[in-house]
């Protein structure tokens, strides 16, 4: 879908957590990643090599990727300015904003004379159906969070990955930018038109009778004002069996909106699940995962013993503590074709 | 925007709701609508004069307004034959649905050559910005409903009407094609990308300091697994005063999805109002519609007072009874300036 290896933009970026797309990639394809774009008065780093599109390309890297997001995803100039150096370079460029590079429209013509691809990542599908909310089969596994950028993407990943390390057939299905550039494919789901966001995640996780696990990456939150119809219609179309409620403990606002304060956990929880019973009637939460960067190693687990104890529910850092505690859970659960009735 | 007279488009529809669009312009610009557009299969009408595309160029129309609608919004081959049709007799064509004129090359090629006009009333606003859900002046109603096609656009017009009989300042403000088409603008919330559903209606009714209302159409249900994510956007960025529940009691699925019963009024009323607190902390309950086309007049009036008695608030069928009861209880409302520590 994109060549590898990779170059990774972070610009001009001050806000760690919008360069989250770079982070994933550097995180998760770790070997497809030869360095980091970034300019004098970007204070952030991913830890890799500082390149110039030039040293970049003469070490192999084949795509710029424009790894970067804020709300709405907007393409500012010096963006555009960037991404013209990395055509100069050689370098295809990959973006996950919601305006596209090929609505502009001197990236497209230099980019043609030179033989590059632009490639936007968050074009959807194109035959997009409205969903139905029909049951389904299969086991699927939904991540939901407090807040936009609490870790769900890192969960997902994480559980798919704890699945198959127990002889679980699972898939991470992404519907973020992140996810789609780790994954090599997915929905972009808050990139669609609003009639399809739950037909997009129907289609995106159909009925499997193989007894696996598809593990849906969340998006947004339903208490953010922004992004909860969103959050919504994913939860609809996903169906899912199982709910993992994810937060960063350490946001005191929700991001992007100054004053407003994160939903309590138990509310939130109870307000998926409330929700989610619309077309998954029997589902159930099967943990909570803190992203605990922000505390010591005491602290963290501290908290995770307190949440566990206040919600009834397995709690985890899945970064720090791995996600034994949701898979231990998970595994003792029947699955839904046992249980129609009860739960 | 769209040039009148109009002939109104039935083509083969056998689904009464599901030609909502030509029948709101017959019922709300009467003296625009020279006649109907039906196929000998079609076994509807609105009792407009039926017209072939000559008959009605000969009679003066200027557009053929597609006025059907259906789950997703397709462009059918026999739909793009009929436009066809309308352009070879002069008119220019206007459609709400998904599937764009424009993007049916033939239609472009073919209009273009004969110097007519393509409308494609559901392409939404260019420069949209994702919703803040911050605090904003002015007083705003959002309908809201059981399931879709049920009398919010409806409710809405004519709540609109009566608060401006009564000497206030009301604005009806569309979200869906017909109401577009009636009112001359608008958001197709249903047709905007995810991310900007809430934004796109902040924009649609920004702040306002004359004291009167902003009336809001609203769209699907919250409880419609198709379109909840639509509905729970626009009620977040309309961050209204005053919701107003309706409901087909005739209704016996909800639309478009067999064997899926609709919510219990109470219910669906008590999720809109916690849902709408996310923007809205004071919003109230101020009354319910009940299309009650279905029923004879003892029947319908009884239901309202039955209604009314169950749930403690104005109940009525705006088409039938008029919203007198509705609007006496806003006009005794103090507006949220007055109240934000209670209600």
């Amino acid at each position: 879908m994109i060549e590898p290896p990779f170059l990774l933009y972070l610009g001009r970026s001050t806000d760690p957590v919008g360069i989250k797309t770079s982070r994933g990639l550097a995180t998760f394809r770790p070997r497809d990643c030869v360095g980091e774009f970034r300019h004098d008065d970007c204070p952030l780093t991913l830890g890799l090599p500082r390149l110039s599109m030039d040293d970049a390309a003469a070490r192999g890297a084949k795509t710029l990727v424009l790894g970067i997001a804020h709300a709405g995803g907007a393409m500012a100039p010096a963006l555009i300015e960037d991404a013209h150096q990395a055509l100069a370079a050689g370098l295809h460029v990959a973006s996950g904003l919601h305006h596209r590079l090929r609505g502009v429209p001197s990236l497209v013509a230099f980019a043609k004379a030179r033989g590059l691809r632009l490639i936007d990542v968050r074009d959807p599908p194109p035959d997009l159906q409205v969903g139905t909310g029909m049951p389904r089969r299969g086991r699927r596994l939904l991540t939901v969070g407090t807040d936009c950028s609490v870790g769900k993407m890192y969960a997902s990943l994480a559980l798919a990955a704890g699945l198959r390390d127990r002889g679980a057939v699972a898939d991470f299905r992404a519907t973020g930018q992140t996810g789609i550039l780790i994954a090599g494919g997915g929905v972009p789901v808050d990139a669609v038109v609003a009639d399809f966001i739950s037909g997009a995640i129907e289609q995106l996780t159909p009925a499997r009778t193989d007894a696996g696990w598809d593990v849906i990456e969340g998006q947004g939150s339903l208490f953010h004002p922004s992004f909860a119809g969103v959050s919504l219609g994913l939860l609809h179309g996903a169906q899912p069996e199982a709910l993992v409620l994810c937060h960063d403990p350490a946001r005191r606002e929700m991001r992007g909106l100054p004053g407003r304060h994160l939903p309590d956990l138990e509310d939130c929880l109870a307000r998926n699940l409330e929700a989610a019973r619309l077309t998954s009637p029997q589902v159930y939460a099967a943990g909570i995962c803190l992203n605990t960067a922000a505390l010591d190693e005491a602290a963290a687990c501290a908290l995770c013993v307190a949440t566990e104890d206040r919600l009834a529910l397995p709690v985890t850092d899945p970064h720090r503590f791995g996600t034994d505690p949701i898979l231990d859970f998970l595994c003792t659960a029947p699955s839904p074709s046992a249980t129609t009735a009860s739960r």
